[in-house]
Order: structure tokens, then C-alpha cells, then sequence
């Protein structure tokens, strides 16, 4: 049974630094880990008898896979566990595709954000660009060999998150289902990055409501909304069951992102394990910018905030403004607010008491990093 | 009945310039047609509730998607028809989602290649770039915008690809069958794009059987082998049937690509749309420049491609160079030899002669524009 979710560390791990010793497993993952095993296995064994350059791509692939704590799988099998669902290698594959999805759209986000490293080590740009400058070959041309094999390995990933999902034996119609979930996961995170980029290069902030739905298309859509409602669909919940844990998963996945905007310029590095210059020195857009906008110390702020030379006295500057303006307390309050309607949401009584039960710790767990 | 497959036309197309006049089309068409603006329609729809910069993407990815000759669904529906299938709407799903992957690989492609412009217009990347631009974006930070939005506008075609091929009605045998078809495409076509990152990025050219791989791994499978074995598939053909597709896809395909790359060189700017210079100044890999590497006069040669500074006069004696040194009799000899093999498993005497008689026509076509 699922005690402990251990969102905190989730947290530190997707946006993290070094990897974490893996905590407490959840029921199902282990089946996860060998669905996944045997994915990639046999993709090598295809990718061998083509070309040993595309054996290399599959292997720089997997090692992207490896480590995480499969918090996507976990909040497919806990719902499904949790509503009567017996069949662990079924619920194994769907989760397996939540998780090689998220490995498909952090790898093409890392193009996007011209990141080479992840979790403290090479991603898959980072291991080509290091491979192509080991042979000599210029900068630039291995910047962009680098990031062109990140292009083509998270296209692989996407397309076989389809496949995985495939691998979960169903009726048909729930097969249907599943895939529409995906999709719609899909659908969501590109939305997601298109809003994002907009913002992030150039013409304007967002405002708090767009800062708001970028939180829940990008973050809560496919890791927490769809994973949960995939889950309960595959253990065959009703309409109303599917329709209440994406609500929860909507909402929860946006408390969520809000935290970590806040633990990212507001957290104790020590235990986020993430600098909190990151943020300040990008000059992400987040709640706090959007609130801190309409505020009359903005001029000040907004001359610190974006400069990668921000030094450490000028982001304590920065979030002594942000806290006298009310931006810090304005963003706990909405974290607040989207944690409680995750909670009233599970008080659906469509819900059954121990799936609420298994899902109830995450909504304090979520919040208590920072209240 | 399909009388003209026009690959010819559907070269210059792919590598093409500006769009042509939609030449005579195929039985289906008008059903693929329907089926991907219906996609489009109902996409747009869904994007637009979520946000305005959302639906400009999808509007952008439908704008590629648009004055295509549909050779692949052609592919499709060929076998499909002369296999007795009836169900037009179920193939015309299947030939939308081998266009939708069609487009998934060109978005991409650009993206990998640096090219913001296709067919002579602006491509997503463009599109973005050129709209980043405009707002007063710097030109760095506009083009990789441009690239940016490329990345997931792709990974919204890829994935729907496996949508589309969802909506084609079938037993779950097939369906099952067809998504096989597709993810070797998607397998297929990364293995092809990875080889070529590394022979285009510079360590070294490839040989002239990693040319040819490569030619069945990024054109032939996606294009020619997997459509028509879907389409087969789809009509319920014997596995002899599907088998002797492929290879004949794979060959053809194969031939196709090398007249490719010879007409790319040696072609006739005024009938292929296409620079003759190009592939000269990017030292494209092609069958030509494996076979002249091992030439006394690869020295001369070697000096000349490559150099995006190249003349008419210096793209003349490449020419001249490539002609006495044996390798364009070798590739045209090369291409002809997979033509014919094309064309012996075709003989299969498993293939139904209308199915013969429609797809023979391919054979001359694709080899008699250099023979």
C-alpha cells in the first residue's frame, strides 16, 4: 500500500540536481521497472541489428530513464490499485508510457531550453555535443549535433509511449480510453510549452492567470490529471470516479507548481538540492512576477531579476521586495486555495474511502514544503 | 483507378521549391483529404479553448500539412484498392496518418537541418522566427523560437499520427497489425536520421553501403515500404502479400532516393525545381561521393564540395570529375539494379495482377528520369 508519496523529493528530483537514493517503492513498481526493462531491451536488440550508432542513440536513451523515482506510473497504479484493479502488469504498461512520456517531453525540453545537463549528469544533447567535441569537431557544430539528437530521441520516446500503452491488455474499449488520456496529455504539454515560450523569450510576462493555466497544462495535465484518470479508467471507475481524480489532479499539479516557483527563489537549497539563484537569474516567469508587476518596487526588481550576473546580495534584495509586496504571501495563498480545492474534490462521493485515504496525504505534503 | 502515380512530380515536391499545381489525384484522395481537415477542424477547436497562441500553433502545423501531393496515403490506398478493400473512410485514416508522420519528420527535419524554409515558404520555424522578429525579438533569441515551436509542433503531428490511425475502424487484429507498421516507420526513419546526423556533421562520409541503408532507412521506409504494407494490411492481404510489399517498397524507395541525390547533381534545374548547386555546397553524402572517395581525382573533388562558395563554373567540373571518375555511371547503375529488384518482387506470385499493373508503372518512373 502507498503510504508515503514523497511529492517533496518528486519535486527535487524533476527539477533536481544530483540523483536521490530511491525512497519506498509503491505497489506495481517493480512491474514498472521490468515493462520498461524489457522495452528497452528489446528496442537495443532492434537497434543493433540496424546500425551500432543507433544502438549508441537507444542507450543514451535509457540511461535518461534510469533512476527516477516513476512518480507518473505511481499515480496511475495508485488509483488503480486503490479501485479494485488486479492486474499489475496491464496497469505496469500504462504506467510505463506515462513514464516514457515524461522522458520524451523533459528530453525536447531540454532542446528547447538549450539544457545539455540534467540531474547533474549528461541528458541526451549533452551526450552528443561531449561525443562530438571529443572528435574534434567545432562548438557550434556540436551544440547543434547534440541537440539534434535530442530532437530524435524524444521522438522516439513519444512515439513509444504510444506503444507501451498498447502493451497493457484490455477491452477494446478501454484501450480506447487509455489513448485518448494520452492524447490528451500530449495535447495539453504542447500547449503548455507553446504558452511558455512565449512568455519565456521575450514579449511580455504572463499575468497570474496564465501563469496559472501554464501550471496546469504543463505540469498537472501529465503528470498528475491524466496518470490518475488513466488509471482509474484501466480498473473501470465510472464516469463520475475518472472525472473527480482529474479534477484532484488538476488542481493538486498546479499547487504543486506554485510551491516550486516558491522553493525556487524561497527554498532552502540545502534541501531542495536546487540553487535559488536559478530562477532569479532566468528570470522565469512565475506567480510572484506576475503579482509583483502591479507593485510599486517593481522597477527595482525588475532590474534584478533576469540578470545571469544576479549576485546573492541582490537576490536576497529581490526577495525582500517580493516579500514586502506581498507577492511571497499572495503565492502561498493561491498554492493554499488550488491544495484545498484538490482536497474538496476528493471528498467527491463518488470516491471510495481508501482511494481518498491514499490520495489525501498528498494535498498536505504538497503544501507543507512551504506553509 | 489509379493509372498515374506521378512519383516523378512527388520528388520535386519533397525537395521541392514551390508548390505545383496538384497534378491528377487518386481514388481516395477526396476521403484523406476530408479526414485530415476534419482532424485539423476539431483540433483547431479543442486549441482554441485553451488559448489563442495555442490555435496559431495548430494553424501554423495545418498550413504545412496543406498543397501536399499525399504520396503517402497514395501509397496506402493503392494496395488497399486493388486488394479488394471497400472501406474508403477506414484507408483514408490510415494514408492521414502516414501524411500527418510525413509532416511529424519534415518539422523535425527542418529543425535538425537549420532550415526555416520549405516548398519556398516558411516552415513552423519560420513562421515563429519570422513572427519573433517582427516583435522586435533579437535574431538569436528569434531563432530559437523558430526551432523551439518546430519541436513541438512535430511532436503534435507525431503523436496524432497514431490518432488518426486509431480512427480507422478495423478488427483489433488489424489495428494492432497497423500500429506495428507505423512504429517501424517511426523506428525506421530515427535509425536513418542519426546515421545521417553523424555522417552530416562531420566525421566522416559515409561508404556506399551506409548510403544505401540510409536511403532505406529515412525515404524508403516510411514513405514507400510501411504505407503500402498498411494498405495491404488494412485489406486483410496474406502475409506473402505484406512481405513482398515491403521489400518492394524498400527497393523502390531505395531507387527513388538515388535518382534523388543523382538529379540533385546532374538534374535539370528547369524540370526538377531544384538547385544543382545545393548539394554541391552542403557535400551532401550521396552515393556519388562515397563511390568518387576512392577516385584519384577525389583530391580535386573533395576541395569543391562542401564549399557554400561554390560556382556554376566549379560545380561544372565536379560534375565532369564525378562523370570520368565512373560514379555517376555507378549510381545510375546502382539505382537501376534496386529498380529491378524492385521490380522482381513484384513477379511475387503472390501480388494479384491489378495489383501488379498499378504499382509496375512506379518502377520506369522512378528510374527513367535519369535512365
Amino acid at each position: 500500500m502507498l503510504t508515503t508519496l514523497v511529492i517533496g523529493q518528486e519535486l527535487v528530483f524533476t527539477v533536481g540536481m544530483t540523483p536521490r537514493p530511491r525512497v519506498d517503492g509503491f505497489v506495481g513498481q517493480e512491474q514498472v521497472e521490468r515493462v520498461l526493462a524489457e522495452f528497452f531491451v528489446s528496442s537495443r536488440e532492434r537497434a543493433a541489428t540496424i546500425n551500432p550508432r543507433y544502438l549508441n542513440l537507444w542507450e543514451t536513451l535509457e540511461k535518461c530513464t534510469l533512476g527516477g523515482k516513476r512518480f507518473r506510473p505511481r499515480m496511475v497504479l495508485t488509483p488503480y490499485i486503490q479501485l479494485g484493479g488486479t492486474d499489475l502488469d496491464a496497469a505496469a504498461h500504462v504506467g510505463a508510457a506515462f513514464e516514457l512520456l515524461h522522458t520524451a517531453l523533459i528530453v525536447h525540453d531540454d532542446v528547447i531550453d538549450l539544457d545539455f545537463v540534467r540531474r547533474g549528469q549528461d541528458n541526451v544533447s549533452g551526450v552528443y555535443r561531449r561525443k562530438a567535441e571529443a572528435a574534434g569537431v567545432h562548438l557550434n557544430t556540436a551544440t547543434h549535433r547534440g541537440l539534434s539528437a535530442g530532437v530524435i530521441a524524444g521522438d522516439l520516446a513519444l512515439s513509444n509511449a504510444y506503444r507501451l500503452l498498447d502493451g497493457a491488455e484490455t477491452s477494446r474499449e478501454t484501450n480506447h480510453a487509455l489513448r485518448e488520456i494520452l492524447d490528451e496529455a500530449v495535447f495539453a504539454s504542447a500547449a503548455g510549452e507553446i504558452i511558455d515560450l512565449d512568455f519565456s523569450l521575450g514579449d511580455r510576462p504572463g499575468a497570474v492567470d496564465e501563469i496559472l493555466q501554464m501550471a496546469a497544462l504543463k505540469t498537472a495535465a501529465y503528470s498528475f490529471e491524466c496518470p490518475l484518470q488513466a488509471g482509474a479508467t484501466l480498473a473501470g471507475a465510472t464516469t463520475d470516479v475518472v472525472k473527480a481524480l482529474g479534477n484532484f489532479g488538476r488542481d493538486i499539479g498546479t499547487a504543486y507548481q506554485l510551491v516550486d516557483d516558491l522553493l525556487g527563489v524561497f527554498g532552502d537549497e540545502s534541501v531542495t538540492g536546487k540553487s535559488v539563484l536559478g530562477d532569479l537569474r532566468e528570470g522565469k516567469g512565475t506567480i510572484l512576477m506576475a503579482f509583483a508587476r502591479g507593485c510599486s518596487a517593481w522597477g527595482e526588481l525588475s532590474d534584478l531579476v533576469g540578470s545571469p550576473e544576479l549576485t546573492l546580495d541582490q537576490a536576497e534584495r529581490a526577495r525582500t521586495i517580493l516579500q514586502e509586496c506581498g507577492a511571497h504571501a499572495y503565492a502561498v495563498r493561491v498554492a493554499n486555495d488550488f491544495a484545498e480545492r484538490a482536497r474538496a474534490h476528493l471528498a467527491s462521493e463518488s470516491i471510495p474511502d481508501q482511494l481518498r485515504n491514499s490520495l489525501e496525504p498528498m494535498v498536505a505534503e504538497a503544501i507543507n514544503r512551504v506553509r
